[in-house]
């Protein structure tokens, strides 16, 4: 199915016959697309399968009561197939110009393993180019993951010039950081069930460690590649079950937290301009605005 | 190699011509073996490729200066192949019954596809029945990984009893929960690169997801097992990159905490009886020894 | 006064005349049961008598709006005595069975002083055999307090079989170390004052240490049972005012967790079933439950 | 046996025949007195019963190595019977004014019940007014202990005066705070087991409780005071197992904080005047000497 | 503008002219003033300037609904110019009194430098002497800002007669420690932008940097009065960028805590009688109210 | 004085007439200077006046023992007037160079105002284009200072670049960050004791703070520049009053962490070649340096 109309643009008064992604919320269903609301579905009964996460075709009649829109639900049933626009914010950037810096990217690695590796990857798998960098706390629209991942390679490959570091790892570690969350985002809009029982990290080390394997890549390399995805959060306790051991590692560590604190913290002043001052669940502190 | 004499058992003046592990500190090397002492090294220079965790072939004299025995060395190598006997503790029980109480376990799975996994896993990993628990902290000995293995399962069965969990899962999860030690602990006695760089909770989930995928073990049964490989230090903090999410991945967290600390701090205990109380700077606190 | 009716079974349009435990909250009361539902008690005016934790008698009509039971209240009132049964949840294993369990544990003991100081106790207290393991967090039902000693028990036991600790004192830590409970829960069903100022594990120390002055146990004996009961949160910032410091204490804390945790984590995923991960604020982390 | 002459005044070549605190290090003694220095007694083997902690006996010559003194050890043995004068650093103010001032306060109480708690305590508590505050950390000197616990109460009356506070309450919690030294630090030198294993809280909890029941103050009193003891280090990560919950309380932790870590500064500032500033482990900062 | 009437006092069906506090949240808006209640307010739009902690004219009629009452608002503006009075809960201690005991201890202070420093900034700093201690955590009043900061003295020159500090250096400490507050809350109500991007530490160094450079005080003397200032939370992690190194720093900072804990804990227990124990937030704890 | 011979050149039987930093270390005097090694300065006694980063001129003879190299001293005395050649390790960049790409960047500023607050704070400022970046931690060579702030402008114009953020901003933050380090590192080799009490974050916010004064710099703008020197630890764990609040100052942040944790790495893997894997104590990690 392909979505109609989003969240915004839903009048008083209008029939509602479209799809949407489910968030379960104690005794009502909250529904989200690509639009900046989130509408309250109400239902004096809803069918059992409707899970967190999943896309669902909603038919009812939309209602403004205290300033606040609802729909007014007559039928709600899970969809298996859809497409992710509308659902998903649009790209920030253009989807192919980011295709081809990555594969330019790819190109410039002067180690012919690595190289092959990531064609073989990169060459392989298109959630990876379509696919938000995470559902919602940073790079959350379409296209987000690459936008992400070129981000971080920039900032590496800037470090990597400054220290003499191995450009052909940082190459790697960087565009493979995050590969696992093609296995996590499942269809881009919801955890899996792997995602949530693994998480990215685990994932990508899975996903690199297997094709590494039939690929016969030496091993120490890849060791360290398979280094620079586990540990590129830094820290034990934000997920890493090891934490950074080489230059290149701590290089795309800091420039994952670069690129998604800073995609985060410029999204949440954009979207808050009510005051000067909003205080950030999310970073626990007010954010200035202005 | 073979090792000839102890630590504890070497005299003031003997001749040595013996194998130890060497483990760097400073300017001198400090050799280890089965015994409860280390032994200084002293040399003009040192080969440049004596490395912390080798076994090296010593020749030299012993001296006794200030009541500690050292080690004057004329010649000291790497050496490639050797025995553990005599570098490691020895074992504290049977080998043969542990190897045959692990194939019962194995036997008592109901589920077929987790006993062929176990048993494909089990028949071909002979490093897992000699390999020590851990270098240091707990069960450092000959045989101590699967004679931890076994306090686990039996811990982890108790517990599943009483509250009517997944019994195939928890021998699944029990027996698999430290198989990455076979890659980390290098010849059992060094961490290896690969352990150093992504630990034995990584290691194991590569290693038990390629087993699944060659045998093609339904994926929600491989996901569980993984998770409780992946959730068994139980905390992000203590090096899990998720943490238990079912009550089979607590039961076996909980029962490595039990079956971990209670080796360690036994261990202690036997080893320490030189006052009531004695410190441990493992435990960051005193420990009653009577 | 008896209770009559569970919060489940309460049905629009009911007239209300039973008892029920009060939990206060802003402007409404919510009142409990052993029911799995709480339900928000309305009035123009409560007396001002009505505080956390006092059964209630209450006389109102029960009304359902959106989807949630209420209750209009004419009357509500403290009640003074009552019966536990149809307040707390029903007990998950006979009673009796686990009390004649319980004892056979204190027969099994050798040591005659720790064996009177076991008989004595639990001969003249009645409370632990009825109470639950706690309000909420785990074994919280009828027969709970005893149930969870039980299962730290069989833990410990089995985990000193392993490790050839002092049975005895194992005994005595497991029965003991909760003891502190049936002065903590006022009734069973709310912290009294006490509970709230001291804790269990301070109030339990200072019974047991009053029974063995009163029993002249000896010194050393009387500090090893204190300490297991004083440090079995095992860590500071659980509450402990001392970790623990000897293999049985560290067997009876582990013994504690795991049978805290599983009960807690089994009862949620009993509970949860509207999705396959559902959010534990308590864990702070998803629980799958399927 | 008295002592002769403390650590700062022995000189190279000095006959030893003296008493001191033994500390045991690694494979030699470490000999302690009131002097600010510490002195490594030397021997071929020490007998088995020295205790860290231990009042000793020595019998050797003091010899000046590298600007260090040592003792050579022809005997050490422990000994039973002794002054703490010489032992511990002097008074650093009047030991019966203290005394004085102390029985002033309790004789300001008008609750009878706690003025006749305190009489009776403190009329039969000598140990209470010769001990030090700490071994090392604060108020480790003759009569610290009483010193600390006055100061304790002045800042509190202090507090309890500017808020309304209940000045009864503050007297009984302030001088009966730490009153479970009297059992921690047995002789005054060391942690005896007791103190070890359960801690100066527990320990004057339990104390107090049981001169509370003996004296059947009421209920609610004796509970207030038990948690001024229990709550007097304010954090469950300082060893509270229960954290200040009415002003009293917090009254008595904050004045505890104040007095304790004062004089713990201004002893450090006295006795480091090498340079201008000066690294502190404990505080894990550097500490302005001028 | 001059307020009325306070949120106490407004009874149904009341006309409304007055001034609030305004605290967006959400889509209404939360009124505030010297009163305990808040009352929201209620209006189909509001105009966009009005900001969290603006002072406004409100125009409307009290309505009270569900026992709660609220304001329908006809007209809400911004309003410039207006007194404290009736904004903000009324002074505990007489201003003139306070302003008295300040300035005799200015005149105490032996040291030329000083005491010219302190009369210089508090006999032009009118701010000082009715501000609040804080908007709301602890002597949240008119006049709360001298009063904490007179007990801060009390305690500071306490401590300092035991242990022989610096007097001169505790008074400026003392009186300066929140001197930055005086920037930080903007008319006594509101965070200031430099408030909220620098905090009342930071402003406070400024400020006290800048009066010391105009009237050339001597650098060590400035260098310790700005430490104190800089180090009054004690511990990084509460915002201050450098803790105690010296005892008068330490002084600071524990008198410091004892005045804000005392005052907010005392605050509490004054407002919560509506049961035995209150649970609060922001101490994590139940409070004991009786 | 000039340095002659560096720690790394000095021979067994050299004698010594040359200057060093001192670090003042227990009984003995180590001394510093560009070289790699430390050496021990042994005397019979030191004067009084030598203080740990204190220049000292030492007239001694060096002698080897153990494989390591120590002086025995006949003099030492501090020295008022030396050259950091020598001190100091040796610049990594060009110094000219790096002053005209930051001079650079300040023309290509738009704001008039920060640019001029540049313009004349780099122009009046000699001593940040000579000091390191820290003494041991990041950077710790002459020039370091600049050469770091650089590369943490070249990030964070990167970063502002994909995210829109305000440039001059961005280079007044960068290049401002660390301006206090010209009062904190007294003469580039010790802490000042306003870099003790204070700390650079401090020293720079007053630093800035008093050019804006005097330059008339408009309010918002002051206080964003002073946000981000006061938020650039971004932690207030890590020393930062206050944590960064807008996009700018996150990027400031990430951007220092990046080029200071990258430095260190760096320089740690380029020392460390002894062993595959090397324990980093700063880090608590191996690192590994192949």
């Amino acid at each position: 199915m392909l979505k109609k109309k989003s969240t915004d643009e839903i009048k008083d008064g209008d029939d509602i016959d479209d799809i949407f992604i489910a968030r379960a919320r104690g005794e009502s269903i909250i529904l989200l697309d690509s639009g900046t609301k989130t509408i309250e579905c109400l239902s004096d009964h809803f069918p059992p399968n409707i899970k967190a996460g999943a896309v669902v075709h909603v038919i009812g009649r939309a209602i403004s009561t205290g300033g606040r829109m609802k729909i007014l639900c007559n039928s709600i049933e899970p969809v298996d197939h859809f497409s992710l626009d509308g659902l998903l914010k649009p790209q920030k950037k253009d989807l192919s110009t980011m295709r081809e810096e990555l594969f330019n990217a790819i190109n410039s690695v002067k180690d012919e393993e690595i190289k092959a590796l990531l064609t073989e990857i990169f060459n392989s798998e298109e959630r990876f180019f379509v696919y938000p960098g995470s559902l919602e706390i940073h790079h959350a629209w379409k296209g987000g993951l690459i936008q992400h991942t070129l981000e971080v390679l920039n900032y590496a490959l800037l470090a990597g010039g400054m220290y003499g570091l191995d450009r052909d790892l940082l190459v790697a570690g960087s565009l493979l950081h995050d590969i696992g969350k093609v296995l996590e985002l499942d269809n881009g809009i919801r955890i899996s069930r792997e995602g949530q029982l693994l998480g990215h990290i685990t994932l990508g080390v899975i996903y690199v460690s297997n094709r590494c394997l039939n690929m016969r890549i030496k091993e120490e390399k890849r060791d360290k590649i398979l280094h620079i995805i586990a540990s590129h959060h830094g820290k034990l306790e934000y997920g890493s079950p090891r934490e950074p051991m080489f230059p290149e590692a701590f290089a795309v560590y800091h420039a994952d937290e670069l690129s998604a604190k800073l995609s985060r913290i410029s999204e949440f002043v954009g979207a808050h301009k009510e005051d000067d001052f909003v205080y950030s669940v999310r970073d626990k502190r007010s954010i200035y605005t202005r």
